[in-house]
């Protein structure tokens, strides 16, 4: 089998390589998968600079999600053909992977290859963005930053197949048509006249979610409702989150974060079977669609990272061994 | 009656009056009191300047809590001669307020008038940052700044009365001996050193207080268990929270703020009764004592607001008409 492997913390470029590794052999209760595409997440990134919020032991095999095609099985729940996701991190940026049967996702029949590696990060985090926290009435707003993201599209689907409507804050004016067909209720710019306009127009909304940081956070913060719940599951502008004490004094908001993995390895398992269950059925009737940038093969790791990096990106990168 | 009055927001010392008004006629259900002592708390200053959480129509008399001797009753529930604290903003820097009995506590028999004018805001404040978030168990522990405050000391003893543990910041060593007298479990200096040392011998609390921000806010949060709750009910520093984005994502800390007027004025009229019944038995009982630094006539209401910003100032300043 092949694999790609850092065998110190570092920047992606420098420690990765792409190494031939003998394939293990299987225990009772596992399952080996050919995969059949991994995306290149930022968290993938994370993890391989050693600044995650666990460090693997080295070395290590990146890649946090993925869908493969189960080869050998010594599990009663699945046969040779069977197609999963990876509930763990176990090292999807390779040819194999063999994992016990229980942290894996049957999938269900018809269910596109490219968008079901996607569907264990961004589509669940969009699902407990909206739910996890204080779940919103039908008919109530919620607002997010970077709404053009993964997850920024996924809150637009999940969210209006709930019946909430979304005020998605965009850095670019060309995105708002894109996100208004994708069912968005309301695309603004990134910037105080857009937010002050919004104030104007005494839309509330009732959760936030963060993933950039520094003045979109604080954007997001004052744009809310008294007593709403700001989320904060990313950093994309690398810096801290700046809270004015008023907002949390008077205007009584709450800050939470999320980290999805913490999720899919401690909520109940028919919970997280359940979720995964909707999620999926959204992707086959075509409700939830995540765009595609790029595929790279193993061997040209290198391209996908720099694809990921690239200001033109439009869509997720993903590795197909 | 006399009353310091403000016809502008603005720089206390520069706008605040002591003006001579009618004594307007009392309706029925309502109640006259002769002001025995009112407090100069922070929150009252912001008031004037205009910084506060609702801003007054003007002109307006600041005093957001104080204790009376009642003159006059058109109310069944008080007599000429009961004593009681105020539970509204009703403008307490005065020689005589009158009030809706309803928005009035009876004071017990055997209280200190000094103690009582207190009662208020700070021992309500410790008793909800201690109950109004996560509850802690009996046993575990908290974390406070600004531990020497008259809220930081009110901590120590209702956490005492819980059974709940209590790990103190301060800023000056020489404080530590009088805290642990009142019953803190820890007193460390709020430094990166102290944080440090106790972060080793592993005390992790379940609950942080803060009414500092900056730095001495990050070192609450560094202290806390993984899924603490960070409660902010003042802002000493005069500088927002920076909350790193690992912090909520990773080790999933909640973000809160404490404003005790909103719980009073909000919460079911049974509950409050009986929260500040409890306290004021803490305090006839002496388990709960407020030092007081001055005491100032109306007249010297100047020497007050300068005794509340000295440095050398070791307690409560009060206004006793």
């Amino acid at each position: 089998m092949q694999a790609l492997r850092f065998h110190e913390f570092g920047k992606p470029l420098e420690v990765l390589r792409l190494e031939e590794l003998e394939l293990p052999s299987l225990d009772d209760g596992e399952v080996r998968l050919k995969m059949l595409a991994a995306p290149v997440n930022p968290a993938d990134l994370n993890l391989i600079e050693g600044t995650y919020g666990v460090k693997p032991p080295l070395p290590a095999v990146p890649g946090i999600e993925g869908c493969g095609e189960v080869v050998e099985s010594r599990s009663p729940d699945f046969v040779a053909g069977d197609r999963a996701i990876i509930l763990r991190r176990a090292g999807s940026w390779a040819s194999h992977v063999q994992i016990s049967a229980e942290h894996l996702f049957k999938l269900p029949a018809g269910m596109d290859v490219q968008q079901a590696a996607m569907l264990k990060v961004n589509p669940a985090t969009a699902w407990r963005l909206l739910t996890g926290f204080e779940r919103p009435a039908a008919g109530s707003w919620i607002v997010q930053n970077a709404a053009n993201s993964a997850v920024g599209r996924c809150v637009i689907a999940v969210a209006k197949s709930l019946g909430i409507r979304t005020m998605n804050l965009v850095r670019r004016e060309e995105l708002r048509d894109e996100l208004l067909a994708l069912g968005a209720d309301e695309v603004l710019l990134d910037d105080d006249a857009a937010v002050e306009s919004a104030k104007q127009r005494e839309i509330r909304p009732v959760l936030g979610f963060n993933c950039v940081g520094g003045e979109s956070a604080l954007r997001v913060m004052n744009l809310l409702a008294p007593g709403a719940t700001h989320v904060t599951y990313g950093a994309m502008a690398r810096r801290p989150l700046t809270v004015p004490n008023g907002l949390l004094i008077f205007k009584d908001l709450k800050f939470r974060g999320l980290w999805i993995t913490k999720w899919i390895e401690g909520a109940p398992k028919e919970e997280v079977r359940e979720v995964y269950g909707e999620l999926a059925k959204m992707i086959v009737r075509g409700e939830l669609t995540m765009p595609v940038d790029r595929i790279f093969p193993l061997a040209e790791f290198a391209g996908a990272i720099e694809a990921l990096a690239a200001p033109e990106r439009n869509g997720k990168v993903l590795l197909a061994p």
